[in-house]
């Protein structure tokens, strides 16, 4: 960690804040004197040093990191990729994940159907949400538990492991026992008091980028799930906000070599929501794995007669077919392998 | 609502979706016969139309919204301005309200010699953080309930109501007993299971804006609580998040006169987290009285030498009392009054 | 066009403002009289209507455009993909270009050292700066005249076409004669002035996206150049200014179906510049690709042991030959071919 | 300069880039090794060093800046505000300035009348374009020269200074001599070539933040002015591209202080540009004095009767009156004198 100080601090004055940084924190310091300023150099365990709150000191000009503050989702300690087990398949390893599935569950008939054709075209986990998170709150919000109900049913059909999205901590429980993969949606991506509880399970989690969030915060929010024991963190880039409005959200693709580098986390991509386009699903998806995703999570609608209560970011499941069927190709160049049923 | 139809879609075809909104939805629906395409004008009770669902359609090109979907919080059906009672006192009326106290409660000497204080210069509440989020999982997260007690002892002290942010929707009930204004943080602005359980009570809200928010989105939320039953709602700006990194966000002051011409709910500023500087709480504090603003919220901290606990963005009891002087030179221009003690 | 009016306007404003509005423009008035107020369908031709000026009226509370302002560059009115040819290539067609050149041109050796080696490894076009837009007055300005010296000479040595940046309208005329296509900066996106110049010339203009231009208004900027007679646009998005700062800008691949639906004109990408990291040039190629561009623009220095006066985002001659190697496998699937020499 | 190396260099990689930096640019080299990687503070004239250049080299993790790129624009070098002479008036003294006028010059008799009517309000220059930047190519661009013409006699009649658009490098010397103060518009503001030209000149020049400029670039644009040896540079913030499309840029009026602590360059505030309504005229004016600005430039139009060729952002000199008069409340508080006619 690097501090820079006023330029109207002399050396007393150095001395007597290298005192007191060192009697707050086990580090070490050395000072470099420069033609304008001192700037401190801190060396140890700086881990436990909030950058907001030594800036404070009036006798501070600047704090700078130089290392990342998070741990255990730190490639540098962790330099092999985290293979996620789920049931009898694997997300972050050779296998490239599918996820697919409609925005919301709506009827056994829906999402046992949906299930059973994406599971054909080669979908490799069912999603669909249950509890539904709105902007409005005069809009459908889900199905809730007859919704898991429906999903625990799609899965004994197809063998399909489930993905849904969990909003209420007091649902935790149930989650556990049900789901095969809890879903952190991106506007909960720091409501640390879920991510606390979910720390204490083993579920794997699917954590979305908040839409405003950095890098940097992301990975502390995996690092919330993991400092609590639970190390089964998937992380899922759906899109951040910007200035740009032609498309729901700006999908940041460099996301993917950065968590690459940074950490040894799994990373899939979230193509419909991201854009808000079913016409660029396919695109995202082809440039999500020459990129070097580990999967995508799609969202696939059977009934485009009722298409009034789907999104417009949705693909049928003949379209998601077509789509499969070209993600083959490129996942061959990548040496990755899409698992069959 | 106007929707917006693709270019090839014949007579035959624009009669059959009129058919099908009308069958779904109690609206009426007027066509445009354009040179290029047909646009729909739906006109009756769009309120429970979601645009993005409705977008779906394969035959439609865009869907525009022309009225605001919030309505309790919508000035056009409410026209005066919401004046929220909290104790003896009030926030959105003639009083202009002042919310000061530390970023975290840290010892009954440090809230309650703050407490005074800040009452001293013309503080009309007291603030303090009992359970803190922060992006580290290793970081201080707060004294927690001992933090609700110490507050408590401050308000004995002092008789100024306090406002506190709170995290756990299991902890709502101790909040709504223990504390005058619930705060619900800008990271939880769209956990809409706390906003829902929030809209159960009859506790003030004071509800800070997303880090990415749009204006709209945050009337939304407070559309949540309303929708719920309790009305009242405290609007709090806190800087968005931009580009710009000189400051920690981009206070964003014209959204007091934005949210004084969409909605009646008060609306205050918190210039300390916005900047993110001490030396900007002055200037925009006098910016925000002159905007418009029914209050300020500013991080005050009483011991300048442990100032290593405490944020760059907190100013000294000292220079609070500077600033409330000055602050009453700007209030009376606006015809408002800063209630002493 | 339509015009949403505010709730107070009477059947006699409504009328009035007809009137007023078929005065002004050539176009006709259908009116929809909604329960909350009336709206206003504009039917003929409104390309002269200015949004913004247009909703200046007292009585008009929203002004909203039902489709592009943007002709020339419209897909709608060219369904045809736009092919330009450059001496004896082209971009936009089935061949894949790749512009590939050092951030500047430095010397005689250096230039025409890159020039060759990339040729031999499969660029089809020779990038390098002669002016050099700076965020600093006291940086290295480019060697000016001099660098387009060198690179005519290296365009000698190797048949490449050469792609350089015009800061100067006064230099128009030099560009015209001596480079193969203008490169206009991302700064500069909105210099009309410079704009319009080059849509009297003839030349292949390669138009960067503003680092906070919005696809409409970067399209806008094309029919500014094609206005003036010049249909030889060809887009590069090189990254978009956001919020997250680990990359250098954010790059908006989803830019290339968006561009490939509104418009006929061809897209290419600058992975080097968009992410500011060498790493990520390599995924971002290849992501580019799949996602349907027409070429890519890479940073290529050959001198590490300098390396202080090269970009981090630049790659090695080796590093380049073995991108392209891989860029031969995905632009296979694309059935798009890369030209060797 | 603050250099992080990476954490697999050894003393011998250390000394051998100590090496390389010392020969290269003239500055010490201190060392700290940590224990995780090795740290090298740079003291001595680092503003040669282009961060960007330097993080290129593969041995480096990150290179910080410790101070700030611009000199002559920098308050620590110059702690004195500097104070613009135009005519017989000052911008960044006691005065506060008012820029009032049409968005575009039309004819005589309307630049005439407003110019008389918001000298009479007190309007302390004229504002309005000749050369209006406008997105569409196919928009009214001004009355360029002519527009000059009927300026300079509105000056004639009110003695006013004009203030004005520049937009071609090849007019400088017209506006040179014809006008007071010239404005680099925010689309503009890294157009290096016109800066260049425009710090040759000894003109006021009224530089407008870029939409996504940072103020450290801000200031960098200004320095190129400065570094060429014209110090007479006027700040004007007029809004941020953000998410937010509620209003039509997001005002920063943090940047107010911002600007008075990192420079001594005046900086007034264009709230109608910023917001894109003339219901926030007014109080954005007042947040602007009471943040601290040195003036304010507002749109003002005439003839309301003719309003479809007028800006939704525009007031009615009646208006304008108004606001004046409360400007002369809040410029008294804050000790500065609005100076009439």
């Amino acid at each position: 960690m690097i501090i820079v100080l006023k330029r109207d601090i002399d050396e007393k004055g150095v001395n007597s804040l290298i005192g007191e940084i060192t009697g707050n924190y086990e580090v070490q310091v050395q000072p470099i004197k420069g033609s304008e300023c001192t700037v401190l150099g801190l060396v140890g365990d700086t881990s436990k040093i909030v950058v907001e709150e030594l800036g404070s000191d009036e006798r501070i000009h600047k704090v700078m990191r130089v290392r990342e503050p998070f741990k255990k989702a730190n490639r540098a300690f962790h330099p092999a990729n985290s293979i996620i087990q789920i049931a009898d398949r694997t997300i972050g390893g050779e296998e490239f994940a599918i996820i697919a599935g409609p925005c919301s569950v709506e009827s056994e008939e829906q999402i046992v159907e949906i299930a059973k054709s994406v599971k054909t075209s080669g979908a490799t986990f069912l999603r669909g949400g249950a509890y539904k998170p709105r902007t409005s709150p005069y809009a459908f919000q889900g199905l809730e538990e007859d919704g898991l109900d429906l999903l625990k049913l799609a899965r004994q059909e197809t063998g399909l492991p489930i993905v849904t999205e969990i909003m209420y901590p007091q649902t935790i429980e149930k989650f556990v026992e049900d789901v095969d993969v809890i879903q952190v949606g991106a506007r909960n991506m720091q409501n640390f008091a879920l991510l606390k509880e979910l720390g204490k399970t083993n579920k794997p989690i699917l954590l979305k980028r908040g839409l405003s969030s950095t890098i940097e915060e992301w990975l502390m929010a995996a690092e919330y799930i993991m400092a609590g024991g639970n190390d089964n963190v998937i992380l899922c880039e759906r899109g951040i906000r910007t200035f740009e409005n032609y498309t729901r959200n700006t999908l940041d693709l460099s996301a993917i070599p950065a968590i690459k580098k940074l950490s040894h986390l799994p990373i899939i991509i979230d193509p419909s929501h991201a854009t808000g386009f079913s016409y660029m699903v396919e695109p995202m998806c082809m440039a999500a794995i020459a990129a070097g995703a580990d999967g995508v999570i799609i969202e696939v609608h059977n009934n485009p007669a009722k298409a009034l209560c789907d999104g417009p970011q949705s693909i049928t499941p003949a379209r998601f077919d077509e789509v499969v069927r070209k993600m083959e190709k490129y996942t061959a160049i990548e040496g990755r392998t899409i698992r069959r049923g």
